[in-house]
């Protein structure tokens, strides 16, 4: 029997990702359901490919325009309940979790309290409600696969001693478009010449976040949680070949490194068929022509961004998810032109200090969700003036 | 209960690692017995502080003056049968085989068929053996766990993926002492300057197979037995800062690399512990200040004895156990001053064309062991010329 996959964000870069896998893998898998937030046409299309059983579109509004585009007998369902439906069927075995930010908090919590197989390509979600979400999984027995690149890395690593003597993780990361802009010309950059990454085509936010090194700062603490280590023990490395996707020290010296040329489809397609690996489309890296691959400190002055994710992985409580709520709204106001890139971490700051509880016991996903908001709306605040 | 170790060759390079490992974790570990060629002074000092059940020595004629040297209670065997009664005895767990040569074929042999674990620091028995080895161990069901580091980081690299889906195999190599050498001047280089390697502190065989870089021409025929793979899906790279100890490639086209400060405690320290990871004094690696690793293609015109191997593994049968004998016994000629550094790969040639029967099924270890009898008879006969 296939394996029977939800796709949470399937018309985003990821979700397209992910289909483009499934699609040289149809003897394994099969597409169950798809949900995207707005772009119908593209949903639509992939509908007409895949034939899943169920598309969740963003809200009603959407409901009788994708009907029309929609191939026979699939049921559309849409809004939050869309979403909790899809992520919790019966005949779903693995959800892709593809969608962007803290919104995919509830459809998270949802699908693994229905013991679903996550393979998590978001990574807000667990920066915000971590202990939470370690915890459900683990009582519900089960695993959260990691999608991010890193993250994937990592996994692939450690996958054998099943977390037992690692003494260290590194963290790889190109550096991002601006790592060789002197920070006085930051606003200078356009925001389309930012959204261009040099070794990863990506969504929108997670570009501006690479620009920012936020995307590396929440990784920080995303693999705190996913491998149960401490922020200490995490260190951040500049490498700009993007060959070296994560390295794990363990007790005795040895590092295991995971390498590949930068394609999301390869941690995507381990993701889905852990613990095999399958044959995929993803070039195989040529040392020779690669040549040499380097590694180097960050600048923390430059990426403040880095230094702010350090200290709420530390503070922890509600701080994750406020920093990463903050950074999401923030983008949002820089990606509309009203402020300026400079602003990000600035503002983020602002937002930052205005926490009143630090860290809090048995924080709930109530708890995580009403902190996003009131960070959401501190930022609007703030960013309006 | 400690885990009881038998260590052939102690008093050599990789048997003193060995020892220094066990005396850091005595808590796990205890030495049951050691041998040595012919350092007997040596092996008392280690016999003095680990207090062994039994020692053993190259031949007869040693025993009295080691004797005189020993704690009380110490037994004290000699020769082959010394050696053969060391790895069968029932209080041992693991032998560690840092002989080197042939001559570790049999103890090797006789050991597995005694269902020990091994700790295999000793490439040129699997190399001449090699399908007789690995299908007795399977027999016996014992592990070889390799202790060369590139061996060891294949192995820890394949076994964080479970095993599966191996499709290529990069064994790295520092290039050796000669790497920037201009070939017309290897014969200008004194035998002195070649037994200083600038990143592994070895014994003199092993330093000169790294200057001829025959040392990564065996390394590819013993990972072809090691680990069931085609010897034309193992690549040599040449990557000086020796940092990266080799990699291994999957279907789906992603790479694990294991890496660590060249340090032979390292991989020993793992095969005693496998599957565990204890804490070691290897120093961890600073990538930071490492800053860049690099990879290029090895150049097979100026080290023929990479051909070789290569031909070598390709013919199978005794072609290998052949090379290493004509190898081995070149290198000793060279060593006494009797041939040129570049005479070396040529003495070599000249006894690989003189096989008979290419590939030989149901090879015997007496059948290996008689090829390599030849192939030193034959090589003296064309260094004496």
């Amino acid at each position: 029997m296939r394996v029977r996959v939800a796709i949470l964000g399937s018309t985003g870069s990821i979700g397209k990702s992910a289909l483009d896998v499934i699609s040289r893998l149809k003897k394994d898998f099969e597409v169950v359901s798809l949900s995207a937030n707005s772009d119908i046409s593209c949903l639509a299309a992939q509908a007409r490919t895949f034939r899943p059983k169920v598309v969740a579109v963003g809200n009603e509004s959407l409901v009788p325009g994708i009907k029309k585009l929609l191939p026979r007998g699939v049921r559309v369902v849409h809004g939050r309940e869309g979403l909790n439906e899809i992520v919790s069927q019966a005949d779903v075995d693995i959800v892709v979790m593809a969608i962007t930010g803290t919104a995919c908090i509830e459809p998270l919590v949802k699908a693994i309290g229905s013991g679903k197989r996550i393979a998590l390509a978001n990574k807000e979600a667990l920066v915000s409600a971590g202990p939470i979400i370690m915890n459900l999984a683990s009582l519900k027995k089960t695993m959260i696969i990691p999608v991010d690149s890193e993250h994937s890395a990592i996994f692939q690593c450690i996958d054998a001693s099943g977390g037992a003597g690692v003494s260290k993780i590194y963290l790889t990361g190109s550096g991002g478009p601006l790592l060789n802009v002197p920070k006085k010309d930051f606003d200078k950059i356009s925001s389309s010449r930012i959204l261009d990454h040099p070794k990863w085509k990506m969504g929108k936010k997670i570009s501006i976040d690479s620009a920012t090194m936020m995307n590396k700062g929440l990784e920080i603490i995303e693999a705190k949680y996913l491998f149960g280590i401490d922020d200490s023990a995490i260190e951040v490395l500049i490498h700009p070949e993007a060959i070296v996707h994560s390295m794990v020290e363990f007790v005795d010296g040895s590092v295991l490194a995971q390498m590949a040329t930068p394609d999301m489809r390869l941690p995507i397609q381990y993701a889905l068929t852990y613990p095999r690996r399958s044959r995929s489309a993803v070039k195989p890296v040529d040392f020779v022509k690669t040549a040499r691959l380097s590694f180097r400190k960050p600048d923390y002055k430059k990426f403040p961004c880095l230094g702010m994710a350090r200290s709420a992985a530390k503070a922890g409580g509600t701080a994750p998810a406020v920093l990463c709520a903050a950074d999401e709204e923030a983008i949002k106001w820089y990606l509309e032109g009203k402020i300026k890139f400079s602003d990000i971490p600035k503002v983020i700051e602002k937002v930052l200090v205005k926490i009143k509880v630090k860290s809090k016991p048995n924080l709930t996903v109530g708890g995580i969700l009403g902190a996003v908001s009131w960070a959401k709306e501190e930022t609007r605040s703030i960013c309006c003036r």
